[in-house]
């Protein structure tokens, strides 16, 4: 089975089918968090620092780091949040923005196998970010739109993944490293947006041989308990074969099901994870294995959201 | 697809794959519950009644039904028991007994179309439970083992499912009135137990064409926090087409994934029974629809569990 391996200096995180989930923790973005927006425009990086500590206390295997402010020096800020990510914790990162330069600045400054989040169909697309994953020896999450936009026709979608991992290829990057979002969509919008990804979650497994990742909490938008509904979407999908999502690990549900999952799937070993998730509640296992330096490093102090 | 239809005098379910997920309520057992099987031996069904309500109240679509006493006289006391149960609520059930005079004496009071639980794929089985079920137009869990036992290859078991199928069809019953146990293993004593599960439950589907049942609780045995491992389980085993579930409405975790599940299954059109339940969080709207006669039907009080 495909193996996609993401590292930091210090640690290797293994995405693959056979393996647990990997769960990329999604709260380091300032898109829709405007108090997070402002202080990181501002310089203030302590929320940065609260919400990296704590997602990897939660258990996410890695961060997604996005620094889309408007107007900002998106590149600056955004090396400027992995360099301070990577100082704070051991996971591995994944450098997200829309913008090239951006990515680049990211890149540039990130020590390890990074995971550049993310690359289109988009013609365009292709040609600036692909050379930039090849150069940096990066893996890369393949996103199933294209210049028309994000077809509702999953099977549009399926020929969207196949182009980029065919141009990838031309990069000399192998399908390993490239991770395809089906893209999904909101259920209370989109009766069958479940049913669409589940099974563009097994071919791509099957037919294209690739990983796959998600955010998983667009499809909940709009409807009332969003968690349980993040939670049973990621337990699904894992049993079609999803191997990792951008989402968060702070919400007990979603962290759960995921485990439980991985236990059902057989991909928890004499269940050993989540034996040990209930005899520690807490989760210190997982700060103590994924926090640089241990207690020490931690650097800013805990906060509510922004 | 298929569907199997199960009646009382006044409701109707349908187990189907693209409808809602049907809940059978399993409190109604004194297997493993001594409490109540002492107090229903005798004669006091009190508990029985306040499990019926709240299992109807809590969401359950269906009631299994059964008197399994050591020494006991059981035919007669589920006969007892189905009329009771039939008296307090409206829902279909589910007649739950090892016992073949068990079954006929439950078959006999019953009112509507039940669901025999269960037949075997052993061949004395076959020819006493399939013509009882034949004579009553009643319908029939089948469970996958045989005078060899169970298997651990699922492969035999779905093998054992076509066998029952088929002798089922020799009594004029067709195969919408199979509902297929898989069998669960404990995933704690066997890793492989859930990704077998869901690939057979997806074969019985996709290649016999018939609708599933499991007894979910089991998957979860010997290990902490079995509801999250429970609720897990039903959503990964729904998205691969299994349409009912022996299982505990009363816990909440079980109940949010299986209504999350049919949501994301596509089963809850516009997401109108997840948004009323958090509109209704006490669940009275299942209550009204299901209990005989409303609120002054209700007989027994509330009691802890036995």
């Amino acid at each position: 089975m495909t193996e996609t391996v993401i590292s930091s200096p210090t640690r290797e995180v293994v995405i693959g089918h056979d393996r647990a989930f990997t769960v990329i923790g999604e709260r380091i973005n300032p898109t829709g968090r405007k108090v997070l927006a402002a202080e990181m425009q501002a310089g203030d990086f302590s929320r940065v620092e609260a919400d990296a500590v704590a997602q990897v206390e939660a258990g996410a295997h890695m961060l997604d780091v996005n620094a889309g402010i408007p107007l900002a020096d998106e590149p600056a800020i955004l090396a400027q949040t992995v360099k301070l990510v990577q100082s704070l914790v051991d996971v591995p990162l994944s450098i997200d923005s829309s913008i090239v330069a951006a990515l680049e600045a990211g890149l540039a400054v990130y020590e390890g196998k990074a995971l550049v989040n993310s690359v289109t169909g988009e013609e365009e697309r292709l040609e600036q970010v692909l050379p930039l994953v090849a150069k940096h020896g990066a893996a890369v999450i393949a996103i199933t739109n294209d210049e028309t936009g994000i077809s509702e026709d999953p099977d549009v979608r399926f020929e969207v993944a196949r182009t980029i991992v065919n141009r990838a290829a031309d990069h000399g990057i192998p399908a390993a490293d490239v991770v395809v979002d089906p893209l999904v969509m909101p259920i209370g919008a989109m009766r069958g947006a479940g049913r669409q990804v589940f099974t563009l979650v097994r071919r791509l497994r099957d037919e294209l041989g690739v990983n796959t990742t998600c955010g998983a909490s667009n499809v909940s938008f709009g409807l009332p308990n969003r968690p349980g509904i993040n939670a049973a979407f990621l337990a699904m999908a894992i049993s079609n074969g999803l191997s990792s999502a951008i989402t968060n690990p702070i919400e007990g549900e979603i962290r759960s099901a995921v485990m439980a999952a991985d236990v059902l799937a057989g991909n928890d070993p004499d269940c050993a994870a989540w034996i040990a998730s209930h005899r520690d509640p807490g989760g210190t296992q997982g700060a103590a294995r994924g926090r640089r330096g241990g207690r020490r490093g931690r650097r800013g102090g805990s906060r509510d959201d922004g």
